[in-house]
């Protein structure tokens, strides 16, 4: 049985767990030109219902800035990937919405992303249907998702699950993306994506092109009680865990409780000292300054007060972006309409790509 | 890799050969009333082309008098299950538009059945995606047409032919069929589409009736050199089989050249004499006469003389079926018309289900 540690886990096509940090696109890795108008970037997001801070500062933030670098971006919000493990379906058609309403207020802007719910998309499936038939068994048993899955459960995963990184594949192929920002653990499934590129390339003809990775730095938003742990929407210890709703209160709260150490000075130091790090780590990231300058201006508060400092950059960073959820939950009309144009738009980029790849097939 | 053998021999959704012929709804296995208004009768066939006269006598023809006995009859020229084995494109696209042609030639009445190409219904793609998610991986593989691949072809099967009977399921349940024609190696087949619909009976609340197999008789038309295999397009002997479209002198010289045995007398005895009761078996198909009668019928006359009368049968039973599919196959046109307007009828049908199964999952 999955377990709802399982089941809530998912974000950003990510498995392992929920509060990764991933700083994509950082210019010393990928230096794209200013708005790359050959490239097209794809990412897709569970819809896990309101992001966690660690989704925020690594992911979506991301997300925000690539619409500055591209011109092509599309972001889909992907429910059939979250049917993989069982969902309760009132609150998977909640979170579905949640989600949306996040990523706006986040700051991605449907007038330069195509923003969009994948089950909406007929070409996804067509497209995830057709790619299968040309991958062999072994290229997703590999797939250490899967590994990990199938030993964990006793190979008790769905064959959707299984499927899983074929049907990404899909949404990255359907599109021709270009460019696709990935967490570390997601690297082996683009790879995936990258092969099935090239051996239906070499089936049918060029087609497609390879999909590169936009790597992500390696910085993690950590989990509040548990630093050598990640921020996890699953975690079950509510206070471990920063939600993008979290009142100002909330928010004081959980950091006051955040694990530390016995030492009060505050350092960088994520080996020795993972619990003040991760406050410096997190107090750099809401504010903008680098580790140093965050550092130097905490000099002389002890981690008791560090830690309230840290939360009052959280709750400044967090205000407007809260503020904002919350005004588009109460406008589901407007939520469903995005969505809808979102779908209109992909569809758009889609259906020629789908009608040549029924071509190169023999369907017509 | 898959041999040319496993690659033609797909039909009626039949992994295990192509030759078989299966007297589907025989009135003393399953007496359907006459014209059952509940029901809803599904079936699916791989495009691979001009069908052989085992298929004709079998599926087919069975086809053709379901037509009669239910009301709601749909018809699938499955593409997306013939490219989960290696095809050639244009040769596939070909196969569709003949079988298209032949089925309508043997009696398929567009205006009785829905006759439609399953790769243009998005929703059986979108169906078969959420059905997957609801299926545990070993429902899969202890399928024994998978386990007959993964052993055969070392475990080289595509994910797409692991997942085959995933999408059967789906070409089921997407129109609540209630009944389901099958040979007798697809039962294990449609087993997996009634437990897939408990299952999500289960999981999202009622929704799918479980379908009835309309089991088939199990005789078989036998290869004409080798009386002991089934009559088989992939057979590497071309005098083995008669297509649909062979010329009188084709016919007459594959029964002349039909293997038989060294007795000249005209007998039914399938264990015994293979060879001349394979003949007996078509010459009682062709005619609509009983085993008996043609038996009797045939007193006097030596096996060398049998084989031309036989041959002489099949040959006035095939000959107006071949002239209406030489017609059909110069009016692509219509046979794409034919084609486009099942898809839209079984669209109606499709899409009031999908959107039911959308809204259980979540997803709207």
């Amino acid at each position: 049985k999955l377990t709802k540690s399982l089941k809530a886990c998912h974000f950003c096509w990510n498995f392992k767990g929920g509060g990764k940090l991933v700083l994509l696109s950082c210019a010393k890795f990928t230096p794209p030109p200013k708005k790359n108008i050959t490239a097209r970037v794809f990412s897709g997001i569970q819809p896990t219902g309101i992001p966690h801070l660690g989704n925020y500062l690594g992911a979506i933030e991301s997300w925000v800035s690539l619409q500055e670098e591209y011109s092509s971006v599309l972001y889909s919000i992907v429910d059939l990937h979250s049917i993989t493990v069982p969902q309760n379906p009132a609150e998977l058609q909640k979170n579905i919405m949640d989600m949306a309403a996040s990523l706006l207020a986040c700051g991605i802007d449907p007038n330069r992303s195509i923003l969009f719910q994948q089950s909406q998309l007929d070409e996804e499936h067509k497209m995830s249907m057709i790619l299968a038939a040309n991958l062999a068994m072994f290229q997703c048993q590999h797939c250490y998702t899967w590994q990990m899955k199938s030993g964990s459960l006793k190979n008790e995963g769905s064959v959707g699950l299984f499927t899983y990184p074929v049907l990404q594949s899909a949404d990255i192929l359907l599109y021709k993306s270009t460019h696709v920002p990935v967490g570390e653990d997601q690297v082996q499934h683009l790879e995936l994506a990258q092969d099935t590129a090239r051996i239906f390339n070499r089936n049918y003809g060029d087609c497609f092109p390879i999909p590169k990775a936009i790597l992500s730095c390696t910085k993690k938003v950590k989990s509040l009680r548990d630093p050598t742990a990640k921020m996890s929407k699953s975690d079950p210890q509510i206070i471990a865990t920063v939600n993008l709703t979290d009142s100002p209160d909330e928010i004081v709260l959980k950091f006051r409780k955040a694990v530390t150490d016995f030492t009060s000075e505050v350092t960088y130091d994520p080996e020795g000292r993972p619990g003040v790090s991760n406050m410096v780590s997190i107090h750099a990231a809401v504010t903008g300054m680098s580790v140093e300058e965050v550092v130097s201006q905490s000099m002389g508060l002890d981690t008791a007060h560090y830690k309230l400092a840290v939360a009052e950059a959280v709750i400044q960073k967090l205000a407007p972006v809260r503020a904002e959820i919350e005004r588009l939950r109460t406008d589901q009309g407007y939520l469903k309409d995005v969505l809808k144009r979102g779908t209109e738009k992909a569809k758009e980029l889609a259906t020629p790509v789908y009608q040549e790849i029924r071509r190169l097939v023999g369907f017509s």
